[in-house]
């Protein structure tokens, strides 16, 4: 299972990570900024984001070595946002992936600048993507923005935390998900639509199967902090229950939550359906969603 | 003195204030962040980065409306640093323009935030002006990123916090302000030059200008730290003495620091003077730097 899956992350995890080093290197800019960047950038993660981008050019039979950047700019974005969620006036987390938080070595000042400093390069490295054509280039920016900022992400944070000090409906814990962490992904999905020149009906039916990964993602990432333990996730196991945070299985029972999300899979894959032609590359990423962890 | 500046800033200091609020009203987002976002950019300030835009487009004789949407978009950039600026874990301030800091309204988490959707809402924007050619809208991307991020404004932010602990030298001081509040004035007085078509010549020219203009609205700021009153400034006064911080009168004496400012004054005016035509509001508008109490 999940053979084509495996060799292309294998293929092309090692490509994003040195397209991420190679775009923070050549800025000139303060070396502990620097290096404060790339501490969170290098601290692993599964790259899912990128993978995503990557996966629909495949799909598509495109080949763009623009993707690889795309990809790395919203790994630079998604990073951004970690950074700033671990802060102490955030989640206050000393861990992520099992390494020191960002403001644990570099202190909280310089940790909120790196995590500005990412989000704005991530702009500028869109604007000056010279393989792709100018117009595409505005879509992706247009469209990253609205994904990562108060429409998206950040705006899913804020619905976080105001639910945290009350009981959320599943409808409304679906809307926070749709946000924090499902814009990026579907944008993700999206870009990679984009760049390969899919019609707006093909990135219609892809941007529904990545809202549908999105959601499949948060749920798991909920189900695993029951059932995983602290060294396979990095960071604490147990934490949701602890401080009685809405999550689908607080919701919804273990059980609820783990036919919650067979419900997304099987949506994710109707949405695959719909293309002209199969992906068994994106079907596997699903599965590998669904299935991780950590 | 300044009659010609004082008209142009009573015509369009209205026209800004009301495009940052129609921008950030027409988002789709929570309230509270909306709320948090528009407290900020209606705190008050000079709007003098929106005015360079504006002052830029009037000397080339071009109207195009979307030199509001720029001037508003750099507003936000601007706003955004101020309120990370001033939150606990770095200058840790009260008060910003006589009014409440962000976080001391809305907390540090959702300060955080309203930082980080400005910046991120600021690049959308830009990609979205129908009225700009797409090639224009790229360039102020590119340039924007380059002047707010790790190789300016926030390098800029990085160098000040560092130099804390230390006695800088003048060319390390300079460093820092020609980074920290420069590169964003650089950028308001291109950008105009950009929006206007003005040739790579006559840019350049600007772009020397919004060099000494910066450093002398530095180097007025430290001199306003020391003469101006803490009731003018809105913020407190002597904050620099208090901190041992290294400011240009704390390296030249009070007398030098003004030598300074005025050597900085005759090049911006030197600079104007290489343009082909006259820009008596440019002109008018680096005496304001110069003489303004607040």
């Amino acid at each position: 299972m999940m053979q084509q899956l495996k060799g292309f992350m294998n293929d092309n995890i090692p490509v994003v990570e040195k397209r991420l080093n190679d775009l923070v290197n050549e800025i000139t800019a303060p070396d502990i900024l620097k290096e404060a960047m790339l501490y969170s950038l290098n601290a692993g993660g599964k790259r899912v984001r990128p993978l995503f981008v990557l996966a629909v050019m495949d799909h598509f039979n495109v080949k763009n070595d623009a993707a690889y950047t795309v990809g790395a700019v919203i790994e630079m974005i998604h990073t951004y946002s970690l950074i700033h969620d671990d802060l102490p006036s955030m989640d206050n987390d000393d861990y992520r992936r099992g390494k020191l938080t960002n403001h644990k070595v570099f202190g909280d000042a310089f940790a909120t600048l790196a995590g500005d400093a990412l989000n704005t390069l991530a702009f500028g490295i869109l604007a000056r993507m010279q393989q792709v054509d100018v117009e595409k280039r505005l879509e992706l920016i247009d469209k990253l923005s609205v994904a990562a900022g108060a429409e998206g992400m950040v705006g899913g944070q804020i619905l976080d935390i105001e639910g945290e000090t009350k009981q959320l409906t599943l409808a409304e814990l679906e809307n926070v998900h749709i946000n924090k962490t499902g814009a990026i992904l579907r944008f993700s999905v999206e870009a990679g639509a984009i760049l390969a020149g899919a019609s707006s009906e093909e990135k219609e039916i892809l941007v529904e199967y990545g809202h549908h990964i999105g959601l499949c993602f948060q749920i798991k990432d909920d189900i695993l902090d029951i059932e995983g333990t602290s060294e396979e996730l990095g960071k604490t196991a147990g934490k949701d229950i602890a401080s009685d945070k809405s999550t689908y299985p607080a919701l919804l029972t273990l059980d609820g939550a783990k036919e919650k999300l067979h419900a997304h899979y099987n949506k994710a894959i109707e949405a695959l359906e719909k293309l002209p032609s199969e992906s068994k590359l994106l079907k596997e990423f699903a599965e590998y969603i669904v299935h991780r962890n950590k």
